[in-house]
């Protein structure tokens, strides 16, 4: 009978501007949960924090799903379970919850039937539940994640930046889901919009593993998505500006928003109030984190 | 009177792949010009070694141009010089001769009247020149570059990567013009093929600037230039398999062509010989050499 396991999970953003479905960050803003599988078939799902209320608790809950995925994989069969879940990372607003969570369980089960599959295994099996690497890679790996499908498989190369570097995350108080946030791009691009974002995604990796942080300023530009979801955002430019003139290198959508994250080295609480402030003036509610480089991604716990 | 200063400057290759405008690599291959500048109103040029009795010697030569533009913006004037010009960059294949022969002008002409400018205006000066900052970027800065137009200027990250990475170029023995490589270029492509590209460079610059070369494989890939090039280089497709098989991390074109270049840290010679034996195999004539990475960029040397 496998024991009780705890893991904790970063949230991460993705995306940073350019880097569109290739790179994310790891945070330090964490999920946590704890798993006891059992011989019984009852399945007893207890949610606090985020999603309390909202995320199923029944068999289609997802961190039940990629426990069961882990079963199936490894041969092994257990009905029952008792799951808590404690959410600090928001739902649908681009910080990775759903990545969080299915990472949680993958990490959860395989650790409760004795670790058989290695973290690149786990990843390859959270990008096919997630249908994209870019959140799970960061959420298994910690740090820094360059991520692709490369010959049918997860491909992820993951590093650390050389000094420290705050996020600061503003949180509107709406959802957006990330279908509804893909739906809004285009199918074809201008060919210079293209070559733009790849200097911009050049100039962000070199930004950050060299901690040449005031290129941020002109890598953080993005011309594939950011302007087609700035409708879905209202107030994103505002927000984006404020934070500048309070001192950020620059800004982004996390993920597929509506979180929007500035870098910044210096003045992380104003860069926050001055973000939420032009949120506000945008007759949206906001509130703030300021977040740093999560380095170790998913982990054990003491349960 | 200015007396003779003499520069050494590096070919450069650009693009690396997915990197497209964006990625310039300083390469251990050097063109050396000596420029005496004097109060006649003779002009004499003097070019030996690759594009000796091809390039022009009259007031048309670019170098000249170059050390003109220096002079205008310096506010000194000159009508005479001798210029010599000792170039094994080999013209219009795709390792940035012309990038080398303005730069050289330029860092030369800066020289010769005391060195009034600074290295990031020689890099806009030559970006203005050349149309595009990859090239120049490279030859002037060394290492490995990421450079954009940023506010209407010329921006660079300039770093060098972490270990041994050797570079195998095979030389075809024919011309193609940066015009005629641009012009089969499409106007739109597919959101899909913008995406896969982002991901390949952040890993490219993550592999790189990590030491992380294995990466390569996957970073190397691109679908916004070479497959629309390949018609212009015969047999670019075996010449890259050939390079794979004898150990080469991956290939790209070198530049806009028809230059093939491979990475690797090992087997570089039978590399470069199988990669020459590919396109002999599809009646194209070729030699190889074998490059390092230059981390100086262009320098003053002992005239």
């Amino acid at each position: 009978m496998p024991k009780t396991v705890k893991v904790c999970v970063p949230g991460t953003t993705a995306n940073c501007g350019p880097g569109f479905d290739a790179v994310g960050i790891a945070c330090t803003i964490y999920n946590e949960l704890e798993l006891t599988l059992n011989r019984s078939d009852k399945l007893n799902i207890e949610i606090l924090g985020e999603g309390r209320g909202i995320i199923p608790s029944d068999e289609q809950n997802i961190v039940w799903q990629a426990v069961q995925a882990v079963l199936a994989r490894t041969g092994k069969s257990y009905r029952g379970a008792h799951i808590k879940m404690t959410n600090n990372v928001p739902l649908a607003r681009g910080l990775g919850s759903s990545a969080a969570a299915i990472v949680a369980g993958l990490v959860a089960a395989n650790a409760a039937v004795g670790g058989p599959l290695s973290k690149q295994q786990l990843f390859e099996l959270a990008t096919e539940f997630e249908g994209h690497p870019d959140n799970v890679a960061p959420a298994i790996f910690g740090g820094i994640t360059l991520s692709a499908v490369y010959q049918e498989k997860a491909h992820c190369l993951r590093f650390l930046p050389p000094g420290v570097l705050e996020m600061v995350v503003a949180i509107p108080a709406f959802n957006l889901s990330t279908k509804a946030a893909r739906q809004v791009l285009p199918e074809t691009v201008a060919y210079q919009d293209a070559v733009f974002n790849i200097s911009r995604t050049a100039l962000l990796i070199g930004a950050l593993s060299q901690g040449a942080f005031g290129h941020l300023q002109c890598a953080l530009e993005d011309r594939l998505h950011q302007p087609y979801r700035e409708a879905l955002i209202p107030g994103m430019r505002d927000v984006f500006q404020a934070a500048n003139k309070q001192g950020a290198y620059g800004s982004a959508i996390s993920g597929a928003g509506p979180c929007l994250i500035a870098f910044t080295q210096q003045n992380a609480a104003p860069i926050g109030e001055a973000m939420v402030a032009a949120f506000k003036a945008n007759n949206i509610d906001a509130t703030y984190v300021i977040l740093h480089i999560d380095q170790a991604g998913a982990r054990l716990i003491d349960a």
